[in-house]
């Protein structure tokens, strides 16, 4: 079959490789109808991701049928059409018993990452009773690829963490997919105020579509000073980080209400500074969290019952044997204005 | 009457003020029977604390007996005896309908800081219905004073956003007054480790008798090698941090486990690093809080009913005439061994 | 002024009353811009009220101007422009405290019930500063009466304390102007599914143009029949009650998914059957409430934001002059197919 | 081996019985150390359970060292000693992932029931990986017996559900060794009162022992009133049935205080009156559950930092051989003063 490899960094390549076998009980083969690709496949790429070595199939998200399945499988049947979860899950251990999937002790982000991942003709799935999710009828195969990772994502870390709830104001800091993500689930909540802020006009323009109520082009103290401005002086009750870097952190800091939460999607590379001079006694939270993808019945609930259209997210469109065009658009997005970029196997 | 009045940075006295009269007719008089002194009392004195001018009577705990009341007051009337609130909160503000008394508009952190306080004969207590507690019959003036500030503070900010549970791994970093009254509170919820960490030994054999199940002579990353292998590697379902220094912080960070919370009391002066390029994916809750004194009533209960005994904070007590001996004992802990002192009008 | 009164069970009538007075210094007396009828009036006539005595101006909902305030009010002032709560709450006691107004210990619903209410030209309002609203500048006086009571009582009784989440699917029995504002304001939280149960067909038209995703003419266990029907036999995650007779109750135990929820929001006269026989181990909750009004800033910002229109409840409009056909128009609202009717004073 | 088996209503017998065999993969045989009998397994005898058929070896509580493993068992292996849940639960089904593991859709109690149980010498456990739970080093097998169901059903189902909480007032209606259970993990959260209601003077004497605050020699109307004269008239925060019957729970509705909580644990025959023509205003809750034993993990771990002892249930012990007698013991309770009998296999 057809594999985009990560080869070392700054190197890839379509290869072929062989279809993967089940090699445990509790194994799905699935052919991959349709994939994507993160931002941390870019991460990868640049060689900052130790735990992925070269030799690796990359890509955690996507769709497809269900080729074959081990012997102990019992949710999934050949034929079936799922959705794969970014996170493998076994179910059994203490992590996931409390529905912390991401830090499962046989799984988590394994995907793409420790194991071959999706951006290939057929991915092997361990604990497929717990990491696919069937495709309901009439389900668009396409649109569910955004419920593999970032729709969760976004929602997890940042709206449910964040505690968004009718009639409060919710900051987004980053309007890139991520942002994106977390603006479009936080609308379950109808909160009275989004403000999405973000260097880069053309992505708020997307927001505004999207459903901002404000959008500030701007970053850092800027930022900072134009959302007090539009809160009266009161902040935000959620403050969504969906950047990564030390800056867009630090306005979340300086934007969080007395009471409000602080509420991290962003993969950091560096330490941050914490304000706990002024932060100490202003009755705040600040969560972290890598997806567990716990939630994703429920969103499958929200897309089937047209609550939330995940195609909204997808700009571009490609053949698996043109991934390499795929990442290229998607590795320009500023150009390009990409959000998702489908790839179809 | 006589009361410690803050002079100058560096300079207070015992001092002939004349008695405080009804300001507005939701204040009360209070007639001092015990008060007690703060490390907030120290900072002050430091002047580190700018809402505090010359010429305040310091002193924001005690109880007393109610000598006059405003006209509007219907939870007390003159001889109830009664527990002051380190809090006034008006009851009216959108943030003390929300449970934030700290934030109160009109009120918070106000008495021996903004407002004349306790320490001294007699003390006006503003929004007196809400600011107030009946001393329950038979209750102990002494031991109470315990609830103005460092129990609720400990318990509030601590343990509740510790959200301590049965079973659980708790670590309490810093075996002070406040991080004992943590220690003490944290019992409440059946946790099954307490650890406590504190370079001074006495502190920590102290600790010991308070119920901690293991203690750590060390600060900084020993000690949070320490408590990683006490536990086994795991790390603690909450860290409190209860110093108000950056390593304390850190440490915390350092002894978390996944799906943790470290909750913070400790009084910052300066920024801390926060590691997320480690804790983004960790799952992890950072909380912050001014003592909202919410709990007081539930507090009082369980003094009440013998599951809370506040005495045990206090090593030490003075006549008002010897206050300037009490700040002497309470300044110099370390040496003296003091945890609260009592002074008694 | 002109003010409507209850005489004796069975007879009421428009009568010249003297304009109040201020009692206490918390009170506020409020000129009413508009004001309501709500079900619990049409109750009092039929004399099964028994806390209010004939000779009560009835009402406990509307709009209006300050027109005096007492000494001690601090949130308000003459000339202001505020809704009226149906509840009024002290902030002080200990129910308040806890945000359960409806137990205020000298307030809950007292309004046009212990105390005269709103269907006058001016009303005394005790409790003034947590029990009156600010209307937002803008703010439409009309659509605002309807966050007097209904609307709050169909979210907080109903929403709330049904635990309504985005994907999940929900039953309203009922479809009468409570049912309806439960059904409005469930619509915060996304749920997939709203079925709304009631055997008037007209009542079912407007359920669907409110957003009811499906809509069942009929009662009892024919309902029940068809909600389980339509849930795949699954049964309903929250099932609300917003009738008040023991059929209807019934049906919410008998579509209640296992870990689901009822919530009454109800005014029962007879106790009801709780089949525990089969309900003891399916894990479900029931709860009961009546109003708080914790809701009501929530709610007046999720109007200004425009995600609730209070508007689409109001079906008729008279003046005070004319209220008597404005209670005979809501007591046939089979007939009429009024849902609220608003009165100009 | 030897089992007691169900043999028709009103009869058991101690049979020969063949040594269950590995059915499927995730399946577990493990060779019972001790075991006990539960009230539920007397209904079964009468033939109230028809879910449990003739032929059936009973038990569902137990512990015991593994002896075979399916190939997919991953947490556990020959030779582990292991405590046995009384419910089963496969971890991946809807209910399992929300916690709901009595309802699995494969599981749930079935054990001594559905499938054969634990009063035998050995018994197959069917998804060992997530209904089977490690003995910790230094366990008490027969101490932990009592973790199997009765602790986590008093625990989840009264104490839990009951949202118990420091300085709150409980009331345990009915002092059965369900009850007691739920007593003695009530105390895991410091309430300042239990006060336990039961007609049988000895076993009030327990739950004296046991930490009940005051007990209630009644039952019915005269307890109810009892417990309003020990409360001041307010009643309870939290009022927990362990009993069963229409009266108990009716007595629970009369002692909740506005705001409380109702948590049924008992195992109800028949429908109860509902009184919500009283309780509609009342803002409280009723929450029903079959035990989930989602909490074992937390309680074995109150085990082993001392802050349970699961020994104080237990009264007799018995040889497998001399189970008729266990039974004869255990069924007349209030003649031989039994709580939780021990039979070593």
């Amino acid at each position: 079959m057809k594999a985009l490899v990560y080869q070392a960094p700054g190197r890839m390549a379509l290869e072929e490789r062989p279809v993967p076998e089940i090699k445990a009980p509790g194994d799905a083969i699935v052919q991959i109808l349709k994939t994507t690709i993160c931002g941390t496949d870019l991460h990868i790429l640049r060689g900052d991701v130790p735990s992925c070595s070269p030799g690796r199939i990359l890509g955690h998200e996507g769709t497809g049928i269900v080729a074959k399945t081990g012997e102990t499988v019992s949710n999934f049947r050949p034929g079936d059409r799922v959705l794969i979860s970014c996170i493998s899950a076994c179910g059994r251990c203490e992590y996931c018993r409390r529905g912390m999937y991401s830090h499962c002790l046989t799984g988590g982000w394994i995907l793409g990452n420790q194991i071959d991942g999706t951006q290939a003709e057929f991915v092997r799935i361990p604990h497929a009773d717990t990491s696919l999710y069937s495709v309901p009828p009439g389900g668009d195969e396409e649109a569910l690829v955004m419920l593999s990772d970032i729709l969760p994502t976004g929602f997890e870390c940042g709206v449910l963490n964040g505690k968004v709830a009718p009639g409060a104001t919710v900051a987004i800091i980053g309007a890139g997919p991520i942002g994106l993500a977390a603006l479009l689930t936080a609308q379950f909540y109808s909160p009275a105020e989004i403000i999405v802020v973000d260097p880069d006009e053309n992505r708020l323009g997307v927001a505004k579509r999207f459903g901002a109520t404000s959008i500030i082009v701007a970053a850092g103290t800027k930022a900072a000073e134009a959302v007090m401005k539009i809160t009266g002086g009161r902040g935000v009750d959620t403050a969504i980080e969906a950047v990564g870097v030390p800056a867009s952190f630090v306005t979340c800091e300086d934007i969080v209400a007395p009471g409000g939460i602080i509420a991290n999607i962003g993969v950091h590379g560096v330490k941050v500074d914490l304000h706990l001079e002024r932060l100490w006694s202003q009755n705040i939270t600040i969560t972290t969290r890598l997806v567990d993808t716990v939630s994703t019945p429920m969103l499958l609930k929200t897309v089937q019952a047209r609550k939330l259209d995940p195609n909204r997210l997808i700009t571009h469109r490609f053949g698996l044997d043109k991934i390499l065009d795929a990442y290229d658009t998607f590795g320009h997005a500023a150009k390009t204005r990409a959000l998702k970029v489908i790839i179809a196997a």
